[in-house]
């Protein structure tokens, strides 16, 4: 129940930053829709893809749907002050894609698939709906650039299989990656780290 | 069969709209096809996809195939006179996305899916081999930004569950929401209607 | 064993692809991995993903993950030498849309898939790696606009059928198309061939 209110948290703050590049692109309320919803769902889309899920999740769950519907109304009616929330909507994206991770990684496990395959997944179902929401607003995707996002969901991965080592009971096993991605996340912003690029940055 | 037939004449227009699309990008002969083909099927595809069908339609109905190829050798040997097509090229787009919608909405009852899931892959049927066709041009989806296209397929769909709660018989219920997509359509075209988007019309 | 091994080189190669456009792009270490990853095993995902295949190859064999972190650690430290290896990688990138031709091909027939479904398979396979590799950077897939590439695999497919109406033993019907797309390539690079482009070449 509390990771589900988590789950929808995070949804809404994926469905906002959608709603917001869409409209930064001009696009017109059925493009900021699909933007917002591709950015809030693409992620879990893809994963479930890519194991075979049949059909995806949020053909199954209206709740998604409808909490995107709601969202994006909201985004739109509200766009002037969305400012105010930055802080709110970034901890919920923060918290969102700790949670994602986890989720990921336990469906691999469910497959019976490697650690590695697991830590991919995760970090698949929680940064590929914002890879999506780029392609689809034709840009580079914003964290192949410039971002420590997929690196927090990574390390929270490993975290997971750590501790999963120590036999550690499973509430804490799901709960300190979470914490992990979101510190990694909150030091990366505090500090203004960036992975390096090869070339160093562009003048 | 007269479904068929439709179904085959709307794949001839979506065709030949990514021909166009592929030859003003100045792609080479295999580009074109491919371009041609992502918008004739590509729709279909991410539905079928998206449920779960396995394997896609396409791979199991040659026709498709068949008619594609056709379709892009006589649009590119006759590209110069494909603009006295106009008239016809747009009724068997707006036909043929009238039908996907139905067909994708069926598929989902079949697959026992919400009302509001069947409405949303009965437009992802009609919609997205346009949306895949911008993609791999490298522009932002034209129906994100100022088409109404996807409100079209939206409306008929909900149109076919409203007949369903009046217990129409299954012929009308097929055939109304393909009308009521392609009077949207016309209607949107005649009057120049655009879905708003929230900054107003770029200058 | 043999065929496994053309299978890895293959991976090496495409993989550096992805990395040498991912650095061109100034992209961060996650986006050279992932460009990299995607370049080597994108064409394979989008094939099981159409076949239905459940879960996706790469997520079950874990070689293909360990290949391509290596190779994408081994190109970025050396990406200064990279030139010198320009023929080899052609060498292995050739010898590897090859094989990936034919192992679609197969995966086709295993499928009990038309020929043309097969060959559409095979080409896939061996292309769409680069195509969505062009896509996340933002890129008209250049398959689509100039190399004689896709052709080449298509010829490969078309000559694997040839062959089995002939009722040639298997090993030969695997061989002979892998140097059929090799020949054509070779050809191509070395007569600087194109696909006609419908307009003429752009000036």
């Amino acid at each position: 129940m509390f990771y589900y209110i988590i789950d929808l948290l995070g949804t809404v703050a994926f469905t906002i930053s959608g709603v917001m590049v869409a409209m930064n692109k001009r696009l017109d309320a059925f493009g900021i829709f699909i933007i917002g919803f591709v950015t809030a769902l693409g992620g879990g889309t893809v994963r479930d893809i890519l194991l075979g899920v049949k059909p995806v999740t949020w053909l199954i769950n209206s709740t998604y749907m409808y909490v995107v519907i709601g969202t994006v109304l909201f985004a739109v009616f509200f766009r002037s002050k969305l400012k105010y929330l930055n802080i709110s909507l970034f901890l919920f994206d923060t918290i969102g894609i700790g949670l994602y991770t986890v989720v990921g990684v336990e469906k691999g496990i469910a497959a019976g698939l490697h650690p590695i395959m697991c830590i991919a997944l995760g970090t698949i179902s929680a940064c590929f709906g914002g890879v999506l929401r780029d392609i689809l607003c034709n840009e580079i995707p914003v964290i192949f650039r410039k971002e420590i996002y997929a690196t927090a969901c990574i390390l929270g991965g490993i975290s997971y299989f750590v501790l999963t080592l120590f036999n550690i009971k499973s509430n804490i096993v799901f709960a300190i990656p979470i914490i992990v991605v979101i510190l990694v996340r909150l030091l990366a912003v505090k500090y203004k780290l960036q992975l390096p690029s090869v070339y160093g940055k562009e003048e």
